[in-house]
């Protein structure tokens, strides 16, 4: 069988457009940030205009992070509902724009590196046509794994934003070695990629899909 | 084009035996060994039985790590060669037997996630019909970069024999996140693994690769 057949089949390559006002990254230490789903900020009744600017900015971007989350978490449910693998889904964005959306295919591929954000990285690189994803934004129904957060970090994607923490993972039996990446020195120190935890839909996949999978 | 396709092109898929007396793999914790390149033990002149057979044990486990290695390192020469990738060669191996021998292409599938070690634990999964590799070992020209290492991991696979150190990697010029795995506690504590570094050509690859390859 053909890789590239079944992985395209996985991997949804979508060209979606979410219109929103680009954000300007700040060029700073990477830092995780913790966030309750969608916070609306209330503005205040005569605000001043770069205050006014700043929440809707950061509203448009809880709106984006949210589609493109519940994306990658809608990928993780196909996972387990398909039989190809374990519950973890993964997005890659460029511009506003869903470059391809993937799911863990371990099971369907006989393959323990076939994580959703590898799978994710691998096939981005190809319909971009290059190595260097600097200019993508990655979204995780879980936080990734050491091996996942590696190819994230070498793929020199700038930002991740993820749902549930790798211990929601491990309370249901996967290998304790996928959790306490993001809490590990050596993978703090990355000033190229932000960080964003969002809580809430991604621990759910676990509770969910529990029983309906062999871990093997 | 078929990814398996082009995989196959690039990990050779052998069936050549070793003859050497299964080794006994010690329970116990992580260690990197750093060897000089095969150094022969003599034996004294009338030993007693049981140093004798573990001196011949030892003398074993370095001639099949020497040929094992050397294949791996074989490996890395031909990505460069070829212009698949990066000089960097992988070689799983089970009961004596290489199950796969591979090397980096990321230049090739222009894909960031393509190195050496990932696309032989990827192969060997499949060839062996199984994503528990914890009857093989694999060997590495060069210490696996931190997402390499953590597919390792996640494979079980219970032995690491690699070659050069990451930091002549680094040194000319790639990555320094591929350097400095193996010194990171949360990957020392890996009760399942042994690793072992051998001194030697495995730096040799970069010296003479180098200039002959584009970092881009």
């Amino acid at each position: 069988m053909c890789v590239a057949f079944s992985y395209e089949r996985a991997c949804h390559l979508h060209n979606n457009k979410c219109s929103y006002q680009s954000l300007n990254m700040e060029e700073e230490n990477t830092v995780v940030v913790e966030t309750e789903d969608v916070t609306v900020s209330v503005a205040p009744a005569s605000p001043a205009p770069q205050e006014a600017s700043s929440t809707q900015e950061e509203e448009e971007e809880e709106d984006r992070d949210e589609i493109f989350l519940s994306r990658a978490i809608e990928e993780a449910y196909k996972a387990v509902e398909s039989g190809d693998g374990r519950p973890f889904g993964a997005v890659v964005v460029r511009n506003g724009e869903v470059v391809v959306s993937c799911h863990n295919m371990v099971l369907k591929h006989t393959d323990i590196t076939a994580h959703a954000e590898l799978i994710a990285i691998r096939e981005a690189c190809k319909k971009l046509d290059q190595i260097n994803l600097s200019d993508c934004e990655i979204y995780a129904s879980c936080e990734p794994c050491p091996m996942c957060f590696s190819a994230i970090t070498l793929s020199r994607i700038k930002r991740l934003v993820y749902g549930a923490n790798a211990e929601a993972a491990v309370a249901i039996g996967f290998n304790p070695f996928i959790g306490g990446t993001l809490k590990g020195a050596d993978f703090h120190e990355k000033p190229q990629l932000e960080i964003k935890k969002v809580d809430g839909k991604g621990e759910e996949v676990f509770e969910k899909t529990k029983g309906k999978f062999q871990m093997s």
